[in-house]
C-alpha cells in the first residue's frame, strides 16, 4: 500500500504529538466553536438553536477495503457519511470529532494522507475539526467521527413527521455507489488473479466517485430553506431507498406508494448494472451509500419545488394499512422490503 | 471467556434489532435531550448554556484486556472514563453516544454484560444515552464514546487559566489504578503459567476497583459549585500526575512546585507498591488512571475548602522560569517529567 514511499514510524511523535501534526492545518472557523483541540473537552455555544450529534464507526474490512480506497478518499468519504446524517435532520453541521486507530502497518505518511482527506472536507463543507483520540490499534484501521450541528428549533424534521398524501422526494441519484462498488471489487478479484492487470475503470468515473467521494447534501438543506421548506419528515440513504423509506413509513405511522418509473437512476448505473447482470431498480432501492437526501413535503409544497431538476418526486404517503409499496413499469404491484445492509451479517 | 453461557449469535437480531435490544433499558432524564436514540443524529437543546464535548476510542489489546477486565467493568470504565473529561473542564455531564464494534467471538451474552456496565454508569451519574452505532468487527471489540455536557459560559474551566500563586489541588488518591493494575497483570502471568491457580487478590479491593471500576468525580464539580469556588484552571489525571500538572503548566504559562510528602496515596497503595518493588511516589506521579481532578484555586479560596477531606493542597503556581518542579520528602528537587502513556509505543 506504502511501499515506495517514506515511513515515519508513529511512536516518534506519541500521541500528543501526533495529534499535533495532524491538526495544525485544521482552521477554526465558526463562532459556535468557543474551544477545539486541546482541553479536556470542546466547548461549543449555539445560543438557542438545537444542537444535533450524529456518530459512525468505520472499521477496516467491514466498511471499507484499502486495496481499492485511497486512505485521502476514505478520510473524504469518513466525515461526509457523518455530516450526510445532520442534514438529514434539516441542519447545517459545523462541527466534527474524529477519533482514530492506527495498527504498526501505517506510518506516518498514511495518516497523512487519511487526514488530507479529512482535511478536503472539512473545507469544503466548512466544518471545524474540534476533538478526537488517536491510539495504536492491533486490529487495522479504526476511524469514529462524531459530527454536530445546529437548527433552528421549528426546524429540526425527524423521520416520524410524514402524513398522508405527502409527497415523497429524493435528491440526486440512486444505486449508483453500489454498482461503483461492485466494478472495483471486480477489478480488484482480477487484479488478485493477475497483479500485471491494471484496473479496467474506463468511462465509470461517475460511479466510481459515487463509492469512493459521496458527498453530503448540504446544497439540498440550503435550497429547501430557500424555497422556504420545511420538509414533514427526512432520512438520508445510507442503506438502501426500500430501507430508509421503510424507516419513514413506520416512525410516521404511514404508508407509502413509489413508482419504478419516477426512481432517478444515472444513466451510468443503469447501463453498468446490466452490464454486470444486476436489476438497476434493484440496486437503486437496495444499493446503500448513495447519501441522497429523501424527504415528504406537503403537497402546497410542490410547487416551489417543481423546477429543481436535482430533486425527484417519486411517490406519495399513504395510510398505515396500505404498507409500503413500489408500482412497477409494467404496473405490477411490489411490497417494499428492507434489505438494507446487515452489518451483522458478513 | 463465556464458555458456560448461552450464546445467541448477532447477526440473528441485526443491526436493529441490536441497538433496540440493547438500549430498551435506558430512559432519557434530562429535558435537554429533545431525541435520543431513533433517527439521523440526536436532537440537544442547552439554551443559553455552552456546550461541552469529548470522545474516547478504546480498543481491546490497547486499553483493556478482557483476560482480567469483566464486560460489564469495562461498560462501566468506558463511560467514566469520558464523562471525566466533562467534569474536567467543570461541567456537568448529560448525554453520552455509544459506538460498539464486535468480533464474531461475542455472543449477544456478551454485549449484554457491557450494557449492563454502561446502564449502571448511565444510572449512577444521570446520563441519557442518546445515540451510538454498532457493527460487527474483525479485530476484537472497538467501544467509541462521545460524552456531551454543559457549564454556564463563565463556569467553563480550561487547563489554562492558572496563575502564579494559585494553589494546585488534587481530589481522592493518586497511584491506586495503576498498581491495580500491576496485580491484575501478575495473576494474569501466573494464571497463563497454570490455570489451576485461582487469582489472589485478596486484601486488594480498594486498588483492583480503582483499575477496574474507577469513577467520574461529578461529586467534586457539585463541591466546587456549592463552596462557590471557580477553580482557575482543572484537567483530570488520566495519564498520571506529572504528565497533568505539565499540561497545565504548557498551557496557562507558568510554573509550579508540589510536595511529595503531601500526595495523597492510599494505604493500600503505598503497601503494594512496596510489595511489589514500586516507589509509590513514582506511582502516584506516573501511574494513570486515576480520573481524579487536579485543579489550582486562587489563595482566597482556600478557607472555603481547608476542611475538605477530599481535596488535598498538593503545592503552588510559581512562575514559567521556575518550571515543574517536585520537593522530595529529603528536600531534593526534582523537575516533573511527563511519563505519561504513550499509545503509540507498546
Amino acid at each position: 500500500m506504502f511501499e515506495n514511499k517514506e515511513r515515519t514510524d508513529l511512536a516518534l511523535l506519541g500521541e500528543f504529538g501526533l495529534i499535533k501534526h495532524l491538526t495544525s492545518n485544521f482552521k477554526i472557523n465558526h463562532e459556535s466553536s468557543v474551544k477545539g483541540i486541546g482541553d479536556d473537552a470542546a466547548v461549543l455555544n449555539f445560543e438557542q438553536k438545537q444542537v444535533l450529534v450524529s456518530t459512525d464507526l468505520l472499521l477496516e474490512g467491514i466498511h471499507f477495503d484499502l486495496a481499492y480506497m485511497p486512505l485521502m478518499h476514505l478520510g473524504y468519504k469518513a466525515v461526509q457519511v457523518n455530516l450526510s446524517d445532520i442534514y438529514a435532520m434539516n441542519g447545517m453541521a459545523t462541527q466534527i470529532t474524529v477519533s482514530i486507530g492506527l495498527s504498526s502497518k501505517f506510518p506516518l505518511e498514511a495518516v497523512e494522507e487519511l487526514y488530507k482527506g479529512i482535511e478536503l472536507a472539512c473545507n469544503k463543507f466548512n466544518i471545524d475539526l474540534i476533538g478526537g483520540d488517536t491510539s495504536s490499534s492491533k486490529q487495522g484501521l479504526v476511524i469514529s467521527i462524531t459530527s454536530i450541528g445546529y437548527a433552528e428549533k421549528n426546524e429540526v424534521v425527524y423521520r416520524s413527521g410524514a402524513q398522508e398524501g405527502d409527497l415523497l422526494c429524493v435528491s440526486g441519484d440512486l444505486g449508483g455507489a453500489y454498482v461503483g462498488l461492485q466494478i472495483l471489487e471486480r477489478e480488484k478479484l482480477i487484479f488478485l488473479e493477475n497483479p500485471n492487470i491494471q484496473p479496467d475503470l474506463e468511462g465509470k468515473d461517475y460511479i466510481i466517485e459515487r463509492q469512493l467521494k459521496p458527498e453530503g447534501r448540504k446544497d439540498i438543506v440550503s435550497l429547501l430553506s430557500q424555497l422556504e421548506i420545511i420538509p414533514t419528515s427526512m432520512i438520508d440513504v445510507s442503506d438502501g431507498l426500500a430501507s430508509e423509506i421503510i424507516h419513514i413509513c413506520t416512525q410516521s405511522e404511514v404508508g407509502c406508494t413509489i413508482y419504478e418509473d419516477k426512481l432517478p437512476i444515472d444513466p451510468m448505473t443503469y447501463e453498468t448494472a446490466r452490464e454486470l447482470g444486476l436489476d438497476p431498480t434493484v440496486c437503486a432501492l437496495n444499493g446503500g451509500e448513495d447519501y441522497e437526501l429523501l424527504f415528504t413535503i406537503k403537497q402546497a409544497d410542490y410547487e416551489k419545488l417543481k423546477h429543481d431538476v436535482d430533486v425527484t418526486v417519486i411517490g406519495h404517503m399513504t395510510d398505515k394499512a396500505s404498507g409500503a409499496k413500489m408500482i412497477s413499469k409494467s404496473n405490477v404491484v411490489h411490497e417494499l422490503k428492507a434489505q438494507g445492509w446487515n452489518a451483522f451479517k458478513l
